[in-house]
């Protein structure tokens, strides 16, 4: 298939979903010949400053560079996710890899996923340390599990977590890194930031405890503490940002990875939904001539995100004919509104999408094929920023948008 | 609603699915007036030799009964479901808890979930060591979940896996236990024997790759490996015999859980379905009156069952009008002829599937309801063991069906 031609088209507009809180652009590029595929990253949806975001648009700007540059060599949409994917680990700004929150050990642990729309192969690991990229080992392990069974017939595994992860990795020729390494002072102050905070909350929690036995209901006199996930702090802002890309390549196979440090201050083994199959991210390619293939990576508070296992649904989602209206009413019904979240008051999440399909009208001969790409981000956080770019393009374009 | 009557309606069918492997019962028990709940337990979709499978019943018919105390004594779904699988973990000769099969580094890591379907809240541990019974982790952390956030504003966890989710079951007051408690005198002579097979199976590889090189193409003077996953030994049956349970109380209410000491000779750290939100257990009540209340558990091999997404593929069936028909149809199309497993040569795994709902003709007064229960399983293995029982029986049924 090296002759098919791919294009992809284009449309820009930005439609705030005013009364949920969450935002929907969709933003397509130029139909202007010869292409060699498409990506769309994010650096997270969550809380960033004006300051932040600089950062966030120029690591977005890299990671959708090396994923073309994959592309324009030959590479295929699985090697060119993982490219954008190391560029958004090796930020010391994002919450991925190296700079990940630090757990309530102070320890990092990082959650990473991929999967494959052409083979529908998957690789995950969670809590891992010691490794400075994780999407490299879940990448590993989906190549692995592609090469068939191990010795006396065992099934090889697909998800790895903590240090059996870490053996895995190495035994496999990943290299180790120290926990320092990965650690940055953001991610070291913002721990102690936390930890101060939080020793505060239970001091203040016992106090009230105490006062509501001697005095029931008689709350009056304490403050409000600040909440971990909401503050809008400068060095706290990475709290959210889970980072992620979805590709389709020059023979239109998409697939899709996220990469997570997790939550800050979150319990030692804690896994989000990064590594959570049909979760943090989902790629599938077009089983016939009448579906789309779809590709979808997710950011925001893992649990909610499990819970409502948001990649596979919006990736389901997909399949109808107004992307802009099936988007929005995946990320009402099946997240904001949705039954396996009722209860929760902050329901915090945002999403990439792309579809795409071999279009009709661009079937001009049977050697010279075009593939229709059209991609969208929604989030219910206050920002989130993406960056996306096309084979053809000369450079990325970026956008953090808010709400 | 403590003066809800529920009853139970009854038929027994074996239908074996011949041109696929699969075997689908469907047995409910007498509508015999007064009842206070069923429940539907599983030892494990796998390859038993008829004396094991008498062990199998005897811990099955405990565990019903397990169950059935509690619904007797008024206690909810989640409350039987937990009691079920805490008698089987306890029996040394499921792989669950003790008597788990050995991972590659002779240890014991178990993975377990359990589901409420009132409320739609999920507990799960993955790679657990050192606790007897993970499903009381797993129910631990749906329960702490359900108390809203952490200090700090911090989301509390639904998933840990290996030592933190140790640590953090043994600082909620559910006590370590030392791993050689928990190994039997059957693992471990499994484990010596899957080890001795394995460096075999690898000692003929590599000859054959030697061979291969210099006379390519030349492997006739080599002895077939036995499979660690589908030999018949005697002291091999437990390899996927993940352990499960579904229940419905006298409210109406369904939960499900799942336990697993996952595949023998795993990667230290490998996660399998047991722990995967939606591909080991699944609950939900009925959110309306045209819909019914579904529960499920699963056994097999992991990763099948991961990348199927089973137990909620399974529950979305059950909402069809002839459950008999669609549990095959979701067996053969979502499973067994899954594009999720396409390549697989041998696609192995068991439901066990639940469903209720109010029944019209019951509705004989404002204060008496009746639920009508329905139950099924299927497997593509060649035998699995499940008992049920519901609260006005006297004692539980069994039954170790075989293809």
């Amino acid at each position: 298939m090296e002759n098919l031609e791919n294009s992809t088209d284009c449309k820009e507009t930005a439609s705030p979903l005013n009364n949920s809180g969450s935002l929907l652009n969709n933003t397509d590029s130029r139909p202007d010949g010869r292409a060699m595929g498409f990506v769309l990253v994010h650096a997270g949806a969550g809380y960033h400053s004006e300051s932040k975001a600089k950062e966030y648009k120029h690591v977005c700007k890299r990671a959708c560079q090396k994923a073309v540059d994959r592309l324009r060599a030959g590479g295929m949409a699985l090697e060119a996710v993982t490219a954008a994917l190391i560029e958004l680990e090796d930020s010391p700004f994002t919450n991925a890899g190296t700079g990940s929150n630090l757990n309530l050990s102070g320890e990092i642990e990082c959650d990473a996923s991929i999967m494959d729309g052409k083979s529908l192969n998957y690789g995950a690991v969670g809590a891992l340390s010691g490794i400075k990229n994780p999407v490299l080992v879940a990448r590993r392990l989906l190549s692995e599990t592609q090469k068939g069974k191990l010795s006396a017939g065992r099934i090889p595994p697909c998800f790895l977590v903590g240090k059996g992860a870490e053996q895995w990795a190495i035994s496999h020729g990943i290299p180790a890194c120290p926990t320092e390494k990965m650690t940055t002072k953001f991610s070291l102050s913002g721990y102690k930031r936390n930890k101060r905070k939080m020793e505060l909350a239970e001091q203040v929690e016992m106090k009230r405890k105490r006062q509501s036995c001697e005095h029931e209901n008689d709350f009056g006199c304490l403050e409000p503490v600040g909440d971990i996930m909401v503050e809008g702090e400068e060095n706290n802002s990475a709290c959210l940002d889970t980072v992620g890309a979805v590709v389709v390549d020059r023979e239109g196979n998409v697939a899709a990875a996220v990469s997570s440090g997790g939550l800050a201050m979150k319990h030692p083994g804690r896994v989000g939904q990064a590594a959570h199959y049909g979760c943090g991210c989902w790629a599938e390619n077009a089983r016939d001539i009448s579906l789309y293939s779809t590709a979808v990576s997710t950011s925001g508070s893992g649990e909610h995100l499990i819970r409502t296992m948001l990649a596979r649904e919006c990736s389901t989602a997909m399949q109808a004919e107004n992307t802009h209206q099936a988007l929005l009413e995946a990320m009402q019904n099946k997240f904001i509104s949705s039954p396996f979240l009722a209860g929760e008051d902050c329901v915090l999440g945002g999403v990439i999408v792309l579809r795409c399909c071999t279009c009709g009208e661009a079937q001009r001969s049977e050697d010279i094929q075009a593939v229709l790409v059209e991609f969208l981000w929604s989030h219910t956080t206050e920002s989130m920023c993406v960056g996306y770019m096309s084979a053809q393009d000369s450079k990325a374009r970026v956008s953090s948008s808010y709400i």
